[in-house]
């Protein structure tokens, strides 16, 4: 008998019939021994429906009131869920997060998870499923909140831990974490086990499988998650600690990120400073900056520096940086048509010549490489868009992924 | 400075652009100096969408679910009214039945309103527009209640009398109570006061304008109503008590119904139980029986017994008395083409004739009339469905309605 969270996304809950197929999947674990706690999305375009009619009334829409509206999403998806599993004789209650309640704290529609009562619900899990409606809260003046990043895999997650349960398995549309996209490089592999490190790594780089923030809860608390599919019966991805994973290979996946744009300052001063100066006003802006890379100049007293942004960023990045008066450089110089190219693997700290073989690859594709930024269980490089999947296939092949 | 419960169903706020429309009217009732508090529906349609959710999962779809599925409807509604408010630099809250407590008793999803904390709205009031959804409550044991008969115009006038407002006004899509069906006699005019039983014998009798139960409420703790046009500023119908109106007219409206069978059982044994025996098995089947007319037969020892009931219930109503063993009979006879039409007036108890005049003008277009049914304030008769129009329009003007 396990404690088990399980959450459904919202294309796993997206019709009639996909929620009873839901229903279903939690009735197999009922009769398997297991006590459940559903954590549940809003059905598929629910979401966006309710946030036009929010937008349709006023574009900077009142947050108390938005947190009321977009929380009836997981609502609804709650109690047909809980009814579904009613219709095939298993018990089952929706548990709205005020009457648990699951207490948040923070501003509206950017709240965090703070604690919950788990009397009720370890009570009723002795003789009923539990479905919690994800991604809301309540605050301590009994607002309804919404949490802002990590939506449901965060609350799945976040009760997971408080409940204390055996695991936290998210049900999604794709059966697990692969070790690059399977839609653009047919050879790529399901992983089967993964460390957080990892994991967090692939999700920033643009696996959109799992909210970043809802992985790094889990690997705060060392909550043992599965990702796992809605719609096969294939097993998923376990991502665990890092300690519990007997690496055979050095490099776990090849993530790629498009649509970047690449700028240089040459001869920028080379004194402290410079960088918060260039880039606090690029941060006001909310322009996302990824990478950054600084080298020394030839000449000794100049530095250049190099960072890369959404290509849609560009012209605007550039105006910012014209306009900035407390930065002193020689030339900005910009390739608009870069890609980031990144192998992951906890496994590489340990591994010798992993850097080398990965741009002996490129290489023999007579690939150049723009830049390069290194973490420990990451090696990104940047190169011309053009040669993206050329370099991902290399990779992927290189590093006995296929 | 009124405290006023303004109801808006859900053809008022059936869009984004009558939702603010709606904020509109609340903006002109606060500058005005009154405190609102604003009791939602769903937006049209909303309500029926949810309910083919749970009918294709479940024909008898688990109640309690039902319940927190259909609340979502009026949250919504509510959240957006309280946005656009904010919008329109209003300050507003919504305030979910949970927040106030709204307590009901009763099974799910025919609950009643037992009670409710006034000092949280009360306290608000003096800073903003409180917007509550209709329809619905909350349970001793804290479960999501949907509150039967009456839905959202009950809860309005349940809130009215709890919060001792001044008055509470109906807001619809039609501009008031008419003296008969607008649509179809032309001449048909806009009442401008009534009295709760009239009001009470013409929802029951098919103008559909307020339900009954609510209009009861009101008539019970003394609540004065008005409805109104959400989409015109045209005064509207204000319903009082009975003893507040000068009347000088005997009759205030002419309703009518269509779609009616009339069913004559002749030879009826007549002893004590034989009503009951009749109209037991009708009512399990529930078959709604309306008028009931019994005379003394001919035949000293036996009696006629004739009722009305809907033309589509007809053939299973047949049925089930010939199966009846409990009751001995000479002849069922029917006629599925009837109408019932009724003059409706509190002055009618005190100008004579009323009786007399109605008959004879019917009498004067040469209608036969099949039944005749009276109460203190109403005078029913059935008719040939054929002649409906035609008896509405002479009773109309005869009854100085025009």
């Amino acid at each position: 008998m396990k404690k088990k969270v399980l959450k459904f996304g919202g294309t796993s809950v997206g019709s009639i019939d996909r929620i009873q197929h839901v229903a279903n999947i939690i009735k197999s674990e009922v009769e398997a021994g297991n006590k459940i706690i559903a954590v549940v999305s809003a059905m598929a375009g629910k979401t966006n429906e309710l946030i036009e009619y929010s937008q349709a009334i006023d574009k900077n829409f009142d947050k108390r009131e938005l947190d009321v509206l977009l929380s009836t999403g997981e609502q609804v998806t709650s109690s047909l869920l809980a009814g579904a599993l009613v219709n095939l004789n298993i018990k089952s209650k929706s548990w709205l997060n005020w009457q648990i309640p699951i207490l948040t704290e923070g501003e509206h529609t950017n709240a965090r998870i703070l604690n919950m009562n788990v009397s009720k619900i370890n009570q009723y899990l002795k003789e009923g499923v539990a479905i919690v409606p994800g991604f809301q809260g309540v605050s301590k003046i009994g607002d309804i909140t919404t949490i802002g990043r990590g939506g449901s895999d965060a609350t799945a997650v976040a009760i997971a831990k408080l409940l204390n349960a055996d695991t936290c398995e998210i049900y999604t549309d794709v059966d697990g974490v692969y070790s690059t996209d399977p839609n653009k490089i047919p050879v790529a592999k399901k992983i089967e086990k993964i460390s957080y490190d990892e994991m967090l790594e692939l999700s920033s780089l643009g696996a959109k499988v799992m909210q970043s923030s809802a992985v790094q809860t889990a690997m705060m608390y060392d909550i043992p998650l599965e990702v796992r599919s809605t719609f096969t019966n294939r097993k998923g991805t376990k991502i665990f600690d890092q300690q519990e994973i007997d690496y055979s290979k050095s490099v776990t996946g090849v993530a790629y990120s498009k649509d970047d744009a690449k700028i240089t300052l040459t001869g920028v001063e080379d004194k402290p400073g410079v960088a918060a100066n260039i880039f606090e006003p690029l941060n006001k802006a909310q322009i996302n900056v990824d990478m950054v890379i600084q080298n020394i100049s030839s000449d000794q007293n100049t530095t250049d520096i190099t960072f890369t942004i959404k290509r849609d960023d560009l012209s605007k990045t550039k105006d910012i940086l014209k306009d900035n008066q407390n930065i002193v450089y020689k030339e900005i110089t910009h390739n608009d048509k870069v890609s980031k190219v990144s192998i992951v693997g906890a496994g590489m700290v340990s591994t010798p010549g992993v850097t080398y073989r990965m741009f002996r690859g490129l290489a023999d594709e007579k690939i150049n490489i723009l830049a390069i930024s290194t973490s420990e269980i990451k090696l990104s490089v940047i190169i011309n868009e053009e040669n993206t999947l050329k370099a991902v296939k290399k990779l992927h092949t290189i590093f006995e992924l296929d």
